[in-house]
């Protein structure tokens, strides 16, 4: 499948629209495969059910597309983005547009059929996030992709796909998307008046308060931000500033496996297995030119995003940007700090 | 009700934290009331089941909050701003906050029990027009407010309230919000480029090229956007230049009557009624430096934003803010032009 990136002239949002229509092009039907009679696609032992594998972290001896895997990467059955060709970037009248072009693939963090993020076993969550590390490494050598995202959709109502068997997607994109410039441009303009990451400055100030931390490690910080556009949101950083999340030290990826596991079980025994998003937000493919790129790692700080989806966005969000939360942050900071009290 | 309104300090976004918590203080309840034994509370005859009103078209000779009258306005049961008091703008480290002082208005556009904004009769919604400029004149007047948001949900899936009773909903701000300053910077930038309003020149390519217009009148356009976000998105302009809603001359009201009333009867038999967002995007409040004001008065074109919600929205939008539309906004028009037909 293939589909057109068009540019809305006025505000500068991308919008993709995909060539081929219908209820099946909806990305959250993206891990839609069929499911096998007694059996789910992601599992193992049923590798022919999916396309052929880009990456898998198995033993030697186990050949390609069989079992004996133990993190498997397989393109999406729906892909939002093609990989093949150039970008294509053209004119029509005041309006712009380009090709589609990117990838699209859907990471299974389990043979197992689990199907909450959580209840993956340290050793297991490790795998995932050098799984992460890999694929985001391997497709930042494609200069023609700007940004790397890895996000993952849990329950329905975040718009998960039917196969409940956990798996994260990452989609590389041709163009830096809206939201993740605001954060870089936000960050750069603290980072020129003072010098200072402003990550760093968060993290300094809610350690100092405590008052919206739900929990932390030696290396990682969970806390629901002071300006939370949904109730029980929570971001998750290192404590250390760190640019690119591929960059993190191997050592590293223990307390970071710990952090997840442990936030994730807090919100699903705290909020009875809510619906949920998760991404990571990290520095964007750098462009060869040095100087950016040399502010850019000092002012970037990457970080995981989660958006639980308890209540509805309403027509006032979508026209204004500007978000309705009934729960402070202080209070579900507080709520999910007790759950294993 | 108060609330306080905090800013992310990364992103520059503004989130309103509601000081009572829970269900009822979702703006989706806003029309919330007591439903009455028999009866509606938005219905004639029921007045006495809200807040007394903020304003009404009505007959001289009928005494306020009686029968008698045309549209009706009271104010929101569970407001997301209060109309008291001054912003308090203050800093907690890094972090700023303000109260959220702000008005927030429900307009019952009919005395009749009617559920859809097309069944509005062509004088009927004349007055509802002529209500909205009422009621943004009226506030424009205390400086506290930057902006002046009119906005309807449709639909349970948009977020409508439970009073299916047809009505709008103002809210005035007292910060820009962030989509209509995004579209305010865009025009302005491409003023300063091209010396000429960016809508007068999507209406002129729109008009030429005809595969994305649904109708039109001798006054206004209605057309789905070239980057449509959601399929069937809609947006309805005034061919001629106009920075200001409430600025609209009288006889134009009856024309803009008319495209409302056939865009919706359009979108509702095209589509099986279906759940949508509409707002208004008008010039903010003047800020009293001449100069800015001016230049503004070029750039920016009042319109109507229509978002049908036909499809869920996922973690992949809600990270990068890029849409995925699976419906070509050419296919959209062409639908919504032949209803008729």
């Amino acid at each position: 499948m293939s589909s057109i990136l068009r540019k809305d002239p006025v505000a500068g949002r991308w919008v993709v629209n995909l060539e081929r229509e219908g209820k099946k092009a909806f990305p959250h039907f993206s891990g839609g495969l069929d499911q096998k009679a007694n059996g789910c696609p992601f599992c193992e032992g049923n590798e022919d059910a999916t396309f052929p594998e880009v990456f898998a972290i198995r033993d030697k001896e186990n050949p390609e597309n069989s079992p004996g895997w133990k993190v498997r990467v397989i393109p999406s059955i729906s892909p939002i983005f093609a990989i093949e060709g150039g970008l294509g970037k053209r004119g029509e009248g005041i309006y712009d547009l380009m090709r589609g072009v990117g990838a699209h693939e859907i990471i299974i963090e389990t043979p197992k059929h689990i199907n909450s993020f959580h209840l993956l076993d340290g050793n297991q969550m490790e795998l995932v996030l050098k799984t992460y590390i890999q694929r985001i490494s391997d497709l930042k050598k494609d200069k023609r992709f700007k940004y790397l995202l890895i996000f993952k959709n849990h329950g329905r109502k975040a718009g998960a796909s039917r196969i409940e068997h956990t798996h994260s997607q990452l989609i590389a994109l041709p163009v830096t998307p809206k939201m993740v410039k605001e954060e870089l441009v936000g960050a750069r303009k603290y980072f020129a008046y003072k010098e200072r990451c402003i990550f760093c400055d968060i993290i300094k100030q809610e350690r100092s308060t405590g008052e919206r931390v739900i929990c932390e490690n030696d290396d990682f910080l969970a806390f629901c931000p002071f300006a939370s556009r949904f109730p029980y949101e929570t971001w998750i950083l290192p404590k250390k500033h760190q640019c690119n999340f591929e960059d993190i030290p191997l050592e590293m990826i223990t307390s970071l496996a710990q952090i997840l596991r442990e936030f994730f079980g807090r919100l699903f025994h705290g909020l009875s297995d809510p619906p949920y998003h998760l991404f990571l937000y990290t520095g964007p493919n750098p462009i060869p030119r040095r100087g950016h790129w040399q502010t850019l790692s000092k002012d970037f700080h990457w970080h995981f995003e989660v958006l639980p989806r308890l209540g509805k966005v309403a027509g006032f969000e979508w026209s204004t940007g500007v978000h309705i939360n009934p729960i402070l942050p202080e209070n579900a900071a507080s709520k999910l700090r007790e759950v294993y009290n």
